[in-house]
């Protein structure tokens, strides 16, 4: 993803889609737990894990709400967009190893307001929703195409 | 925070309250661009986010959200909560050396199912709102005290 580009409020039409994806690793719930504060043990302790309702690490729920703000934010309405409200239901667990897949779609523009409420649907690799919910942001105005920039280099200490 | 220890919901009274506080660094800022994959410039670039509406870097939406999850994971209820749901309205932006304080108060116990209704409001160091929203959870059942598990070290390699 190295080029950056955004759909103005004007460009946005109701039933336009857009999909970002993402695989979960155990780097993934290490910096989450770190950025968070988030030390549950049943996202770090595969002992602790295995005796609950999960019976293995899973990641923490936040993360998909990541990933659904990352595919707002980099891909529809992308670079420009102003996050108003989200909601959130958590269907099902993300366990190691799973691809999870954000699906945006357009569901209304707000004319006036420049408001657009999105359908924000995360699935793992089964097809199986992980994650429910809509998001209601404020679309760009200008168009804005620019170099995705670069993250240095994390280095997890083991 | 290195004893973690939850409240069941038996325990649980409507009306409880705990809080939860994490400042805003740069390192922050990239760890939550790296795990989401989100690298709008508006989170890194100072020169493009100086051409915003807010003028500086702003933390991520989501890293709120992170923060809210994180209480309810840590303190109330803490270790065993499962995570159903969560609405957020993203009221003010998070800026670079901003200490966010997110309070949770128990709205609603609904017996039989053991899920619980919290408020889940963020506020910066000058008492304005940043995030508001309500969370709903599967309380634990069975008490857990225990030692908070420890992250390994992470260095951003400049």
């Amino acid at each position: 993803m190295n080029q950056l580009e955004n759909f103005t409020f004007d460009e946005l039409t109701v039933g336009q889609t857009a999909e970002y994806s993402k695989t979960l690793g155990e780097d993934e719930i290490i910096l989450f737990a770190a950025v968070s504060g988030d030390v549950n043990p049943v996202h770090l302790d595969a002992d602790f894990a295995s005796t609950t309702l999960f019976r293995e690490r899973i990641a923490h729920g936040m993360y998909t709400g990541g990933l659904i703000s990352a595919a707002l934010a980099m891909k529809l309405p992308g670079p420009g967009t102003i996050y108003l409200g989200q909601t959130l239901k958590f269907e099902r667990p993300v366990k190691l190893g799973d691809t999870i897949t954000v699906r945006l779609t357009v569901l209304e523009k707000i004319a006036g307001k420049n408001h657009v409420s999105l359908d924000t649907t995360a699935t793992n690799q089964h097809g199986k929703t992980v994650v429910s919910g809509t998001a209601t942001v404020l679309a760009p105005k200008e168009k804005v195409r620019m170099e995705s920039p670069t993250l240095p280099d994390i280095k997890i200490q083991r």
